[in-house]
C-alpha cells in the first residue's frame, strides 16, 4: 500500500510502505473509509517536535474491519468500527476511572494516513456502529476519532454546566468542535476567540454567542469586560502555547475551571501565580474512549454534525497539499480519502 | 500596646506599638483571646522570603469584639468570633462563588500577634460562635481561622469522597488537619508523609492509615506500590516546594485529584508533563470564610479538635521563643496567649 511518510520539516511523501499485518493476537487490521490531518501532525510537520528518522504519519481513523487476531472477541470482520489516537484494554484502573488515554497498556496508534491501519487492543479500543454508515455521515464518524473527543474533553475537563459562562481559546477544529461541545453540555454564554472569518462563522453555528479577536493580555481584558470584571466560568484551551495556556487561566475566574487540550508546546506555569488565580485545572490526551459510544449515538441520530469542520477533502494522494493548505492556514481540517 | 514585629531574618522583636483603630465603618476592633505563629510565617522569619521594612506579624486570630464601626450590622460588640486572614465582603460574585479569599475587596489581615486587632469588612469576614466558648474550645476555634480551613480546603479541592485513597504531602498543623479533613470526608485510606515519630502519631490519631517517610522519588514509588501501581486518588500538598508539588502530582493516579495549599515558593510546573500526568489541580489561599460556620459548629459539638496540632502555648511576650521552636522543629504550631 501507499501511505503518508514525513522525512523532515515540510517533507511530506506518499510512498510505498508494508501492508500491515497483526502481530499480537490482540490486533485487528482496519480499511479505512476516512482518515484525515490533525493540528498536532503540524507540529513535527513544521520542525517544531523534530523528528529523528522518516515516520509514518496519521493517527485518526474509521472504517471496515478487515481482519482480526485470535484472541479479539467483540469486535468482528465486516463492522464499521471508529478508535481512538491511542489504544487502550478498556479494562484497567486507569480506563475504569475513564482515563483510556492513560490506560496501563496504552499504545500509540500511528500511520492512518494510509488505506489499511494496524489497531493494538481492538476490543478495548474500537466502537462499531450501529451498521455501516451512510456516506455523508462518515466525515462526523471519523471527527470522533481525535478532534470531537478532544473538544468534549476540553469541556468536560472545565466542568462546563447548564447556565455556564465560557471561552475557547483556539479557533482550530478542535476549538470549534470545543464550541459544540459547550453547547451541548448547556453553556449559556459562550464566547470564541478568533480572528478568522471562516472559523467565526462555524463558531457561531456550533453556538458561540460572542467572538473576541483580541489575544494575549488583550483578549484577557475583553473577557474580563465582557463577564463584567468576574471572568469565565470555564475556558477551554485548545492551542497548548505559553500565550494560550497563560490567556485561558487569566481569563478565568477564581474558583473557575480550565480544561486544557493542546498538547502544550514549551509551556511552564509558575506556582505562585497559578496558586493566586485560584483556577481549577484539568486536562491531557482525551479519553476519546469514554465518549465514543454516546457521541457515535448523536452523529447516528443527526443531533450533531462535527464533521463540519473538515473544509477540505482530498484523495489521499494529495496528502502533502492536505499539510499545505493548514499549514499556511487555508484550510481549517484536511479529509483524505483512501 | 506592645505586639511581634520582625526586622529581618530571625529578628523578632515584641515591642510597643500603636492601638489599632477604626479606620473604615465597615472594620471592627478585636481584642484576642488567642493568636498563633503559622508555618507560612516562617518563610519572611527565615528570610527565604525577604521583608523590606518591619512588619508586625500574625494573621490567625479569635477572640471578643471591641468595637464596631458605624456600617457594621452583623458582628455585635461582646461577640467572641473568629475570622480568616483575608478579609471579604462575603458578598461579591467571587465571594457567592466560595472563593471568599480572592473576594473583589479582599484585604489582608496583619499583626494578629498582639492583643488587639482591626479586622476590616468585619460582617463579611467574621462568624461568632453561639456564646462566648469554654476555654478549652479556644485553641481549636482558633485553628479555623487558618490551619484547620486550609487542611479541609486541600481536602476539598483534591475531592475527597467516601472510599478514597488519599496522600497528604506535609507533616506541619496544616498536612495534619488535611489528614483530619480527609477522615471527615471519609477516605478509606489516609496516607501521611512524615519523618517525625510525634507528627507520626497525631497524623494516626486523626486518621491516617498508613506513614511513608520516604520523600521525592522515592515517596512516589512508595505511594506507588501501596496503592498497586495506581497512585491515589487524591493527593493533599500542604508544603509549597517545587518536590513537594511535584511529589502530589507524580502519586496521583491519572484522574485523580491534587488540591495544593502551601504557598509556592520557586515553583515551576512543566504544562507537557501535567498534561500527561493527567490530574486535576486546584488549590490556592483557602476560602476559610466558606467552612467558618461548619467547622464552628464540629468544633462547638465536640465532633473534632483540631487544637491538638498546638503542642506549645506561651504567653505573647515570647513569641520570640515561639517562632525559634518551630524554626528549630521543636514544636508543630506555637499558640500564644496575649
Amino acid at each position: 500500500m501507499k501511505g503518508a511518510v514525513l522525512y523532515g520539516p515540510r517533507d511530506m511523501r506518499f510512498e510505498q510502505r508494508n501492508d500491515p499485518t497483526i502481530i499480537e493476537p490482540t490486533d485487528a487490521i482496519i480499511r479505512l473509509s476516512a482518515t484525515c490531518i490533525c493540528g498536532s501532525d503540524l507540529w513535527p510537520y513544521r520542525g517544531i517536535q523534530p523528528i529523528t528518522e522518516a515516520t509514518p504519519m496519521g493517527h485518526e481513523y474509521c472504517g471496515i474491519v478487515e481482519e482480526v487476531g485470535s484472541a479479539v472477541r467483540s469486535i468482528k470482520r465486516g463492522q464499521f468500527v471508529i478508535g481512538s489516537f491511542f489504544a487502550s484494554d478498556n479494562s484497567c484502573p486507569h480506563c475504569n476511572h475513564g482515563y483510556q488515554t492513560s490506560c496501563e497498556q496504552r499504545e500509540v496508534v500511528v500511520g492512518a494516513q494510509s488505506p489499511l491501519l494496524r489497531v493494538p487492543l481492538a476490543d478495548g479500543t474500537l466502537v462499531a456502529t450501529p451498521e455501516p454508515p451512510p456516506n455523508e455521515l462518515i466525515p462526523s464518524l471519523l471527527s470522533l476519532s481525535d478532534v470531537m473527543g478532544t473538544g468534549w474533553f476540553a469541556a468536560d475537563a472545565a466542568r462546563v454546566k447548564p447556565g455556564s459562562t465560557i471561552a475557547v481559546v483556539g479557533d482550530g477544529a478542535v476549538g470549534l468542535l470545543a464550541v459544540l461541545s459547550a453547547k451541548l453540555m448547556g453553556a449559556e454564554r459562550i464566547i470564541a476567540m478568533s480572528r478568522h472569518e471562516s472559523r467565526q462563522k462555524l463558531a457561531r453555528e456550533f453556538g458561540a454567542t460572542d467572538i473576541v479577536t483580541d489575544r494575549g493580555d488583550e483578549g484577557v481584558a475583553r473577557i474580563n469586560e465582557l463577564t463584567e470584571g468576574v471572568g469565565a466560568d470555564s475556558v477551554l484551551e485548545c492551542v497548548g502555547t505559553q500565550e494560550s495556556m497563560q490567556q485561558a487561566i487569566q481569563s478565568t475566574r477564581p474558583g473557575g475551571y480550565v480544561g486544557y487540550v493542546g498538547v502544550p508546546h514549551g509551556v511552564t506555569l509558575d506556582g505562585q501565580e497559578l496558586f493566586f488565580e485560584h483556577v481549577h485545572l484539568h486536562g491531557g490526551p482525551a479519553p476519546v474512549r469514554q465518549y465514543l459510544p454516546d457521541l457515535i449515538d448523536r452523529v447516528w441520530k443527526g443531533e450533531i454534525e462535527p464533521g463540519k469542520v473538515f473544509d477540505l477533502t482530498l484523495p489521499l494522494d494529495q496528502v502533502a497539499e492536505g499539510y499545505r493548505a493548514m499549514d499556511e492556514r487555508r484550510a481549517v481540517k484536511t479529509l483524505l480519502r483512501p
